[in-house]
């Protein structure tokens, strides 16, 4: 009857060694993400209501999107260990190998659509805040929604969403987090800009404790969203490292180079260029010269 | 041979009078909207390009959304004689009878989410130019999207989307004008506030120019669009009937009374409280205290 328990969770990783005429001993626990470990005492009120956990997806955002076509409630969280087609912002690739956090979140925030790009941020403040207090790392985010340690990638989010002009029907707040993965997964010259958190703190990071953080920092900073956008941006504002400094930013029409001095009430990123005009930018990549 | 094609011009509603011993007379054309008379010398290069023509739809914008996320092209349009559920902002309902217009138009405009609202102005404008252009009738906007004649409505515009942050991926511009139905059609308290196009000119409206005409400014303020939105939000102020009158706008959560100010550079209204204060307002009802 052991054994068979036994068996199980050898298969499932669990390092077991069996101690002669005393029983058995367990000497290590797989690094897997499971429902029981994520949901016990989480004590979110919406965020995390619902859990679906994969093995592996195409894309957590895009099957989250399907899910909330469907009705999937508030809250709603997909999860994926791997991901084969993980998708990053403007089309581009999210590489998605096994130990790292990719989840997407479903939101049906009652607002119009144009508060969109402040629930891009709000995710932004939660996973900042997340990161810092279970890594204690100094992680930053740079406008409008990558989180760096150091000037280096660790986090990004992608936002996608359903609406019409006067209120959003779902919008779905993908995060991808890199880990613990080796960082040689990733391209040569993706290598030199991005880090884990397992790199940059010097040890694993328990990824189920990481992703219940999160999950809180998100159910927190969602109600405060839905109380008001002004908290959410003054936190931005303070985690940010883009603000205040002098920034290129490349749009899909044009690129800008000047100083960053703010966001506005709708998330724009304020660019003043050298020739005083003050520019309100929705988009692009931004490049930060730290001063 | 001849009697045959009688019998199916007959049968789409022609007038058709036998005359003794010389032929057939033609007395009547039907109102139906076909895709031969649509489209002979349209000359439009993106608005157009693909028409649907459906006797009956729950909803052109539904049947639309689903056709963009198959991959129908940038500028193709579904038009339907009745809709049987068709949709207002808000969730409300567009009441459908036949006679009058409903269509849809599938637009991909390589711009940020945060641009959307300007293609629903956009729309508001090419269809007040072509209401003007083809009966003759002084159409004016009511913030954000609808079309008034005398201070009734004749026209609403729903627009729904599929978008990133950073990019829209398709996005649904509805239109539905009131043309030719009978103003009994709609419920006792509709009707107060509402004329046809046929009602406020004193005459029936030719659909299907009505249709090509619309398609063609869409065509032309969409190419506009694409250019820069500021001469959209210029002309849109000029073909206006809110800004400079004092309003009420009642939003989901709170209602706002004042002076109308302008729009900014996202569309948003902005209305200048009696304590002084200035608000840009993103979604709404308005209701204008004209001077």
């Amino acid at each position: 009857m052991v054994w068979k328990h036994i068996k199980t969770l050898l298969r499932e990783g669990y390092g077991i060694e069996a101690v002669p005429s005393r029983g058995y001993r367990l000497t290590s626990i797989p690094d897997i993400l499971r429902h029981s470990d994520i949901v016990q005492g989480l004590g979110t009120t919406i965020v995390g209501i619902d859990i679906r956990l994969f093995s592996e997806v195409a894309s957590t955002n895009t099957l989250a999107m399907e899910m909330a076509a469907q009705g999937a409630p508030d809250g709603a969280v997909v999860i994926a260990e791997t991901q084969t087609g993980g998708k990053g912002r403007l089309g581009r690739t999210w590489i998605s190998p096994a130990g790292n956090l990719y989840m997407s979140v479903i939101l049906r925030p009652e607002v119009p659509a144009s508060t969109a790009p402040l629930i891009t941020l709000m995710g932004a403040v939660a996973v900042t805040h997340a990161i810092r207090r279970l890594c204690g790392l100094k992680a930053e985010i740079k406008w409008p929604n990558d989180i760096l340690i150091s000037g280096r990638k660790v986090c990004g989010l992608l936002t996608e969403m359903s609406a019409e002009q006067d209120r959003i029907r779902h919008i779905v707040l993908g995060i991808g987090v890199d880990v613990n993965m080796d960082l040689g997964a990733l391209p040569g010259e993706v290598q030199a800009c991005a880090t884990t958190l397992a790199a940059a703190s010097g040890t694993r990071i328990k990824r189920t404790e990481l992703l219940r953080t999160i999950l809180r920092e998100l159910d927190q900073w969602y109600q405060v969203f839905t109380g008001g956008t002004a908290d959410i941006l003054k936190e931005w504002e303070r985690l940010n490292m883009t603000v205040g400094n002098r920034v290129t930013v490349r749009g899909s029409v044009e690129t800008l180079e000047g100083q960053a001095t703010g966001i506005d009430d709708l998330g724009r990123l304020l660019i003043l260029t050298d020739n005083g005009i003050l520019h309100a930018v929705s988009a692009g990549d931004v490049s930060v010269q730290k001063k």
